[in-house]
């Protein structure tokens, strides 16, 4: 596995993992990982959202106790005052504790409809809370999470051709832009 | 409501609706979207994601009875073939039907991480299924869809300045990219 031969031994990987088979390719990519990167001397988590039923709807269940203002429900704003305030939901605490830890990040996903799948997408949308993963103006280079690497590791079910700038479907490098972000 | 003046009266719309909040500004351009169409004439159907709490995951539950291929979970295939026997849960079934009558689709969302969020993204991802939206090679210009009219309506939680080229998060059309493919 020499893409991943980057990085010391000692460091603490995660992966955020969004497949529904363990036979797939992506199972593959992720279960090879898993051992290359423990056999190299890394200590690696597994997030499987499937297996953990992993909640992708972005609501107000995200948020324990009273809201910020209980009469009209922004999501952002009621998120970065939960996390301050240490009342988000578990689940949300225990992926922020799993990425806190990480020295690299490694998000092995199929390409849906030009994307990640749905669950891993909410992964992003309740996890990376304002003041947890960034807090204006520190974000980019200047975010709260500067120093982790990060890795996106997924399958398109389509050919190489079928992502060039001249085809169907666009550069593949089009598609990854709202995700590297 | 000058926009939505190009469709005759008669026409039938689907307006996909993401945000938790009646009162949020999303809420009132999917409301303002309703009271006008339907006064030019139109009918208007509305999915509500969250009220409905629409299930973004991918899985399993999303085909009716016996898999194709009990051995190994391949979704896009599995929808596929439940697609063809009718065996799709009641929800995609349901939403499918509203698609298939609508004339124009909009879809109103908040940017959530430069793209949709996750209930969204799993609507498309779950109802968007091969063979009822395309079906090899008819895809884009030829696919199973292409005589409706869709538009994405959407808040950015930033100004017009932060989507340039030049500017922190580049230019707002790299990131429509992969949803309007």
């Amino acid at each position: 596995c020499p893409l991943l031969s980057f990085l010391p031994p000692g460091k603490k990987v995660l992966i955020v993992y969004a497949h529904q088979e363990p036979n797939s390719f992506n199972g593959s990519l992720k279960r090879v990982a898993v051992e290359e990167l423990s056999k190299q001397g890394c200590s690696v988590t597994v997030s499987d959202l499937y297996a953990m039923q992993f909640e992708p709807r972005a609501t107000r269940n995200d948020i324990v106790g009273c809201l910020h203002n209980s009469e009209e429900f922004h999501y952002a704003v009621e998120m970065t005052e939960a996390y301050k305030r240490g009342c988000l939901s578990n689940d949300l605490t225990e992926e922020q504790e799993k990425v806190q830890e990480a020295d690299l990040l490694i998000f092995q996903f199929p390409l849906y409809w030009f994307s990640m799948p749905a669950i891993m997408k909410g992964w992003m949308d309740r996890v990376l809370v304002q003041g947890f993963a960034h807090d204006f103006p520190n974000c980019y280079d200047s975010g709260l999470l500067k120093n982790k690497l990060a890795l996106f590791s997924f399958t398109t079910g389509g050919s190489e051709e079928m992502y060039t700038k001249e085809s169907m479907n666009g550069d593949i490098r089009y598609i990854l832009w709202p995700m590297q972000v």
